[in-house]
């Protein structure tokens, strides 16, 4: 931390601040200018508030200088982390795609979807049997029985399954079914259950919330892994912004941006990223172009009559021809899909 | 819902938009102009995605008419409900306050603080004992032995109790301690905790999520009151935006907003809502005069050495002052305090 | 400027950082930790950017710590400034309010709405000439006769004059009709405007962008300070951000944190800052809680037929109960009105 | 437009509001259902603001059915405008990328940078003469001098020239040096500029404002064709939201919106869109994977001792590796680079 004192700040102020830098375990460093006095301070500490010292009497700007996280960090792994399952690497120079519904509805959706998805390419069957919907009044999602049909399915066309939890008491029931637990963006800060999720060994996939920064989405991949799950793959799925043309605005710079500050893997959700189905291709191509690790699209046999978010998936043969598109580009930077 | 079609939207197309509304049991009127054709759908349900409808061949545009929210909407109740509780009544004439630390640290601290804002009239102590830190190596609050604590504290100085629930497991525990259980801004959208504060007797503080809309928060809401709980106080405590110099940027219109489209009482958090003590004496006023039912301000004995959110909370000869000046404030537009 | 170097930086990327520093004229002073090192930079020039730093090679992290504005900082000049026009003060305890139509329609309509502003208590007369309108096709004013016209109508009440400057190429004309020329949200940073406005005499309003931060507003001001005109109000009137109910979001905190950074006069404009009449008045009174200046409020005698922005206009009698609050709410923080 | 009483909305309000609409020429349909009543309305204007209606008595919603531009949209204009200049086509099928320092410096810079943009596929130089900096103590700019010598380095290397144009003084001196004036974000809104930049002939790349919504841009556009210069070219560069790891947010979904709902070019600036040298590159794959018509991205020779912007400027290998990755990436989606 870097502590700026004000051109005026008193002999006295100067000695305040210090105080409490050292009542707080930093060492402390101190560095007098013609106008200015400039004080560092090292702790070993991750976790405090810089404000702290902002407050006090003659500071006039206070500067971390260590990221808030520690095993998310670049700094802490240099090499990428990938995550295998089942023979499926994320994190590596392959592209991996999760297709499927936004939720499970009946044994022949999901069946009919995971063999769409399948014949294209996908390795991953997503599908949500518990649906965290804005109103009270809107679909909830099968539950259990929707977690079952999308196993016999993903089973049948050997793919992987991959659903969003939304409570810590659902954990036991969903890795039941799940190989990869998903945390939805309206949950990027339930710490309770980021806690929960830290103590299994299944992978998670880590949504940025809506108005989440980089750093706060890393801060919640850190809940998971100061728990002993490493597990932990980011998903950029929109943020929200003054344009009303898109539900949201897919944030695709966070993947080069994460890219260097983390060695976790990052995919790209252009489904929710922007809402409306004929945005999803562009965005998605956006993405890999931009070197994204995976994608996560939604794909529905019948979108017309979809529970929920028909709106953003993709009939089974747009999904056919994206996938054709964006092996091209993975090409053109040097990665397979 | 109205649906406006493309000026060149074909006969065939405007049928299909027809059939697909009467699907969804829809009352559908039809109006052909010059140039192109207006559909105006009527049905009852509250919960719907107008995107379905967007995706359709030859629309152009799809507006809602009614707001996503019924229970918590003034054309459902259009006397504003006023929530008592031990003789305090919020969302009346009077302007209820609510203040205390952060979180809870020691019987001396939170003793020294109830009594002090007590005697410069608030009329509810705050203080956490689940703490939603950002960081997993953060203070993480006293658990039950807080709520404890700050009980026999608000009992001592005849104030009443509010605090943060964090996960459902915790609403058994937190009613026994608490007469307001307050919402954080990260779990605005966690559904099951709203779902299971529905159905309890305790009134409930929303905080507003950090990129929520109005129309979001009020539906949260709604969720709660769908499940029978209908004493909802909403809590603005700052939006994010491109803006550095504060935390958040508090949303001071969302005030007059929401009293127009709701009957719930609206309170504010000048503390959050900006992060730095000497920006929350004015955001208080602010607030005050913009007519809020209510603040909610952190207020601490020694700031200095508070295990969190010690920069914005005020000094209690702060919040002596400020209450003076809120007081003539609501006084300026026939409000009590 | 702080420079913080990776923990992994070689010696010979920091000498690089040194040299590329010294070329540019700063006093570099080197502090060696454990981890890592960190490099201060002190120079006296106040225009560089701070990310050819950022990309050089080890670094992790470049920090400023000097404001970029220098004229407009409370480190240059302490105390308030208050401008002075014709026994008019701005900038002091007196809050100030100007007030009129958004476009000057006729001689009938503005001389009516003077008399009914001036009754209520405004001291400055507003009103456009020269509109910037969105769309080619609004209208665009009335050009020069509206200037006469409004001059002839606040001499005849004892106002003074405020109206927006849209080119440079209209300095000449408008210096001849104004007490002071306002600059738009939209020609904040149109830095050909600014530089012509530093050279004369008149106070010049000048309005945040819709997405401008507080540094870059100030940076605007120091623009025209830098050519010798230190006679700069600044104005608050609504930010962009994803919430949709207001057309823009007032900032109302950007009061307290300019009070702070700046000696320079700040008032607020609730009309544009919301968008819709009937958010006006709460605006403005939070706006005189929190401590400003003056304010800037459309009011019409006919808002029904206004050429522009009727729906944000007040009615003379909202108007004149405005000022009744907002003398109280002044009175309450020792300001009058 | 269509109007949405309230549900309790009396028939006389109903008769002000149609008599209103009637006022104002608009032809009137009345839809009354069992709950409320919906008024359509068709008029030919585009210019009129629909908040007139919104503050009447007993008006609940008040939408917009017609967009607010006109020649601008693809209603207007169904194929795709192609601005040939001197054989080079923007808006076909071909990438088309402008490439260059960011300000104009020296001819020995100027001719260095054209050389290499050119053998690398470049097929427009682009630099600035005229420079809008933040800070007034910034360099600001060679002036004629800077568009002689890029006019000479580009002819040199068989290169269109674009450029920078900051005020309407300056169109007829750019106009003799420049293939294309550059409107910068931050005059997007320069009302002034973009009417004298609608009476000339020469192609028009106008740059989306901060701030701006897609609308907005599209209507600035509207301002320079209802001129009648219809050579307009839209540039996506960014927006600003509250992520602070890079400089802006490049919208990347911008590009299909404006692709469907206007008939212009759109291309995109990764330089200004992210602020920083590594995350040039794969923004810039992103937005050609994404359908971008073109490129602009800022090329210097020597970017360490660069006048301005160096950070954020490529190295000339760096540049031509891009071009390589994203002439693969064109081709994927059957376009040519």
């Amino acid at each position: 931390m870097v502590i700026v004192m004000n051109k005026n700040a008193t002999p006295a102020q100067i000695e305040h601040v210090v105080a409490a830098l050292i009542d707080k375990n930093f060492d402390v460093h101190r560095s007098t200018g013609v106008s200015r006095t400039v004080i560092g301070a090292i702790g070993d500490k991750h976790a405090f508030d810089e404000r702290e010292f902002l407050v006090l009497d003659g500071v006039s700007e206070v500067v971390r200088i260590t990221e808030p996280y520690k095993l998310a960090s670049r700094t802490f792994q240099q090499e990428d982390t990938v995550i295998e399952i089942s023979g499926v690497k994320i994190g590596g120079d392959e592209v991996i795609v999760m297709a499927g519904p936004c939720a499970v509805e009946s044994t022949e959706q999901i069946q009919a979807i995971a063999s769409a998805v399948k014949s294209s390419g996908a390795k991953i069957l997503r599908g949500g049997a518990f649906k965290p919907r804005t109103s009270p009044y809107s679909f909830q999602g099968l539950g259990e029985e929707g977690l079952k049909i999308m196993r016999k399915a993903a089973d049948d066309h050997a793919l992987l399954v991959v659903s969003e939890i939304m409570d810590q008491s659902q954990v036991e029931l969903m890795v039941g079914y799940c190989d990869i637990l998903q945390v939805g963006a309206r949950n990027m800060q339930n710490f309770d259950l980021l806690k929960s999720l830290g103590k299994i060994n299944t992978p998670i996939l880590l949504k940025r919330g809506m108005s989440a920064t980089i750093e706060e989405t890393l801060m919640s991949a850190e809940y998971i892994m100061a728990g002993g799950n490493y597990q932990v793959i980011i998903c950029e799925r929109g943020i929200r912004t003054f344009e009303k043309y898109t539900r949201n605005t897919m944030d695709i710079s966070s993947i080069p941006v994460i890219q260097k500050l983390s060695h976790l893997p990052i995919i790209a959700d252009p489904s929710h990223g922007t809402g409306i189905r004929n945005k999803v291709a562009p965005m998605a191509r956006a993405a890999v172009a931009a070197g994204a690790h995976g994608l996560q699209i939604e794909v529905h046999n019948d979108p017309d009559h979809a529970a929920s978010d028909g709106a953003q998936s993709l009939y089974p043969e747009q999904f056919a021809q994206l996938m054709t598109e964006c092996r091209l580009i993975a090409g053109a930077i040097n990665k397979s899909m």
